[in-house]
């Protein structure tokens, strides 16, 4: 079985020595000294690696079933649900007015991380609550706050999010769930919907579904709809449970992984809802929802390949297989340990390289959500939102590679259930669809973010890696991470540049290259956080610190990603610049 | 469920207009005119269509069960073998006195794809025992010959190749399975084998099981390993089956996929065994048939990609979702189908221009094998040596990414298994770490192959693409494909002058690029595919072919394999000429 410890130590590397948390201007920042911030995640990882993480691997093999209507989840997870429960950490970064601690996204961010490698089927019941609740804190009525989210922040109850129906999914306008106003104000909800993570479940005595649907005299397409709250059992005006409302599981769907999950047909069958937010502005309200969740996705890509690497690396130290080349390294043993092998380091040095640069920029992303939250911030949110679609994009998609990798270093014993390998690949695969399909998260950064406020975020984008360079051209100790940046951020220029002479007459040259120019992006990015980390590490040795291994270990693990990695920009700008002839050449009939 | 419809069209365009095969002058050519590869290629098409593929989910779904020692293999799969073993296709290439057709190996490679992506999983029972047909063929005495070929040609027994165990998988030196030999010239077989793919099933009432292990007097290493003969069940000296073995399975795997093939663990408790080949020659016995395994493997990798692809395109043609921004194309519906997006184009043409290069790559390697058998030819065979690593370790790793592709153009329903685009995805997983896991591949490429013959093979391969570039320089329409492709043939070229430069005096610059140069090879090898295929389309637009669109199409998809794929082959470089130190830089502890 495989083994999960949480990477405590790189987790307080990005905080304190990279994001520098405890010394910035956002409210609630300054409390997160260091040993505060540490006594938090160690919590966190007592439990996903004693409790969560020995359930992941039953979980996936058991799967959920549905008996008589009622869903249940794998054994052992209603008890490891209710620790998570009796530790508030679904509170952690909600208000305090709602039970929550009112801790910095940030923070929740570090410790989801943890969560999510140690058993994202599981964790996924609380991360749709999470998103649930930051939907109904920012669109629903003070009443509706006061009814739903005490409960929810608790995780007595839980929620989810309702969109896909078995005929639409990216294109909502479609959607034919229907919303019928009755005389008391609430709704009548008719419909099928599909995909619905955590859709019902024995962990929780009620869920909250969001559900999107069309109320009457909103027009055509996604103008039409509505978001409505539709609890499983309806809520009595004291805050007792009443009785159960219209809505039932028609099946669960059999998927390639996340089985510890329940992905639910959800049929609504006149089931009662209530209006969140504004009528027909329902997409609005949805989207808040989604743009967390989707960081929230892009951390289960790297998320996934962080305990993948974990167990590779393990499985490299211990594997004896073949002698190393330049001469044996174990002499006395039969043979070398794997990773003595070039090209097994090759591997190992990409996961690790991916993860922490991921890691880094998830949660710097997370500090500008904060930022851009707590002190109204403008260019905080334009940064972020530009940068949303690449952290789900690029993060998933890269992080199911690496999980692949992470395989790739078992051999045989890889594709052996046994070993968890596979589960890592199977569980990753989903987080390059849901949320918006990886192709769906290019589509909004070339077609929407980019050209957002003018461009005036993907300027403030390449003015910050210019001023970086600038700031550090000094420091030769850098120089093989500030040319290869340079580079990137040229080439990402480039590209950007491109799509703005091609885009206005001919949009499909832009659409053409837009998943290359995500991952252009993604590796910008990951260039930045690398070049940025490699300073912060040389500064804290000039500062004395002690843990020289951990810092040498982390500026090498920077040099391989600007060496191996950041070479991919000139290939995507290459594609990109080809346009979209030879994408467009093909009548529909010749394929 | 997911469609089969076998590439009939391709195929004899890549034998003929690409190949040319019936006008060549290798024994056995001559008789493959167009009609009579296509009664051949339709027949195969029939039984893999109406039989074969109905299977294939079904066969994943359930699995096989091991119980009371003998192996169940998913319903229908034994009349469908009967089917495939009454076709006479398990004998299509072997030669008449043993029951064959003494076909062509390339013919048998054309129908291999057929089968292979109708249903993988069923066709490994039939794929082993080509293997170990192979095997006797080349190393068995004449008497073995007679026991054991027409049975296994006729598939009445089946075959399999036992080299794992364990503790050592590409390290066969440490090797533990013990072989004692007896007064009667057989020998005892005592030791356990692992990841046995059809190591046992109900398909045949016998299986020879070729067995690596270890006799007396063979000193340490590798050097000491034989192969034996095992059958399951002993056969007598009138031909009649006799007694058991003593060969027993121990478990079946559970793995991510191939689920109707059974990979068992074996144990041999002083089973009987017959020495095949020379004692202590085992390895190079053994890899007479890794080598033709390694480019059947190849051939699995792309065409799990070709099934995958068709549906993939199916899915797209038909899902409505979303509207082209240039305008409606189907403005009469509700949406426009997703193969209007650029996006969505994008990963067709990525799939589509993969799985017809890698088809038309492995058939032009299989005519070499052809050309190196039947005429001697020492030329082909150091090429198709050298070219070996490439067709299993870039069609396998492509073709899984390729099938990744295809689950993602269905959005959520490309996780949902009954679909079947996760089965495509997680059968075509395990053709990239068996028969050598692909970094075994780039290392055999790298420390093996590159220098073989004093690297005579590389030499005539950079001719040979010097060549065909020179004699098309005057033709203007494939001013798109020479360019591209002389650039790329110089990264490789480059790539392997750094590793001649630093490979001496540090092994470990060229190891740890091997993996990039195993890509950057597999790149030039579709680009030169592309390139004589675009020759071979026009001209046969020139003779007046009436299928004009399908060779536009194929023209067109060429085109855009060589801008948007070829571009890769400068990033290799960049990270190949990075070298050794940014991979070597951590201690082992550091990780």
């Amino acid at each position: 079985m495989p083994s999960y410890h949480a990477p405590t130590k790189d987790l307080q590397f990005v905080l304190h020595d990279l994001l520098q948390i405890s010394g910035s201007d956002v409210p609630g920042y300054a409390d997160l000294d260091t040993a505060f911030t540490a006594a938090i995640i160690e919590e966190a990882a007592k439990l996903s690696e004693g409790v969560l993480a020995p359930l992941n691997a039953s979980g996936d093999v058991e799967g959920c079933r549905l008996e008589n209507g009622v869903v249940y989840t794998p054994q052992g997870f209603k008890a490891a649900f209710d620790e998570v429960k009796a530790g508030g950490w679904n509170g952690l970064d909600i208000p305090e007015e709602f039970g929550g601690q009112n801790l910095p996204y940030v923070m929740g961010s570090a410790v989801g991380e943890i969560f999510v490698s140690a058993n994202m089927a599981l964790n996924m019941y609380q991360g749709l609550t999470h998103g649930a609740i930051s939907a109904i804190l920012a669109h629903g009525s003070e009443a509706q706050k006061a009814t739903y989210l005490p409960k929810m922040v608790s995780l007595d109850w839980t929620g989810t999010m309702n969109l896909t129906e078995p005929h639409c999914g990216t294109d909502l306008g479609m959607m034919r769930t229907k919303a019928e106003p009755q005389d008391d104000g609430s709704y009548k909800i008719t419909g099928q919907k599909i995909f619905i993570s955590a859709g019902d479940h024995d962990l929780a005595e009620n869920i909250i579904h969001l559900v999107l649907a069309k109320a009457p005299g909103g027009g055509e397409g996604t103008k039409g709809i509505s978001l409505f709250i539709v609890p499983k059992v309806m809520v009595n005006d004291d805050g007792s449970l009443g009785a159960r409302n219209a809505v039932s599981v028609g099946k669960i769907e059999e998927k390639m992984g996340i089985h510890g999950n329940a992905t639910c047909v959800m049929n609504y069958d006149g089931a009662t809802g209530y209006l969140i937010g504004d009528l027909h502005k329902g997409m609005r309200a949805m989207f808040t929802m989604m743009n967390e969740a989707r960081i929230g996705v892009g951390l289960q890509g790297y998320a996934q390949a962080a305990v993948a690497y974990e167990n590779a690396l393990a499985y490299a130290l211990d594997r004896l297989q073949g002698r190393d080349v330049t001469g044996a390294k174990n002499p006395d043993g039969p043979a070398d340990p794997l990773i003595v092998h070039p090209d097994v380091r090759r591997m190992l040095m990409d996961q690790k390289s991916f993860v922490e640069g991921a890691r880094a920029l998830t949660l710097w992303g997370a500090s500008l959500i904060d930022r851009a939250h707590r002190t109204g911030d403008k260019d905080a949110d334009g940064l972020i939102s530009l940068m949303t679609p690449v952290i789900k994009g690029f993060l998933t998609d890269k992080g199911f590679e690496m999980c692949v990798q992470a395989q790739q270093v078992y051999g045989g014993h890889g594709y052996i259930e046994e070993w968890g390998m596979s589960q890592f690949a199977r569980d990753a695969r989903i987080a390059m669809i849901y949320e918006g399909a990886n192709g769906v998260q290019a589509l909004d950064l070339v077609g929407r973010k980019l050209a957002a406020e003018s461009g005036k975020p993907i300027m403030a984008f390449f003015a910050m890696v210019k001023d970086f360079l600038k700031e550090s051209e000094d420091d030769p100790r850098l120089e093989g991470f500030l040319e290869p940046l340079k580079t990137a951020s040229k080439d990402l220029q480039s590209a950007a540049m491109f799509f703005m002479e091609r885009g206005m007459k001919s949009p499909n040259d832009a659409l053409a290259g837009s998943t290359d120019f995500l991952h252009l992006f993604g590796h910008v990015c990951l260039g930045l956080m690398w070049a940025r980390m490699a300073k912060a590490a040389y500064a804290s040795l000039d500062d004395g610190e002690s843990d020289r291994d951990f810092l040498d270990a982390k500026i090498a693990t920077g040099r391989y990603y600007m060496a191996r990695q950041l070479p991919a920009t000139s290939m995507h700008l290459s594609r990109i610049k080809s346009g979209a002839d030879t994408v467009m050449a093909l009548g529909a009939a010749q394929f």
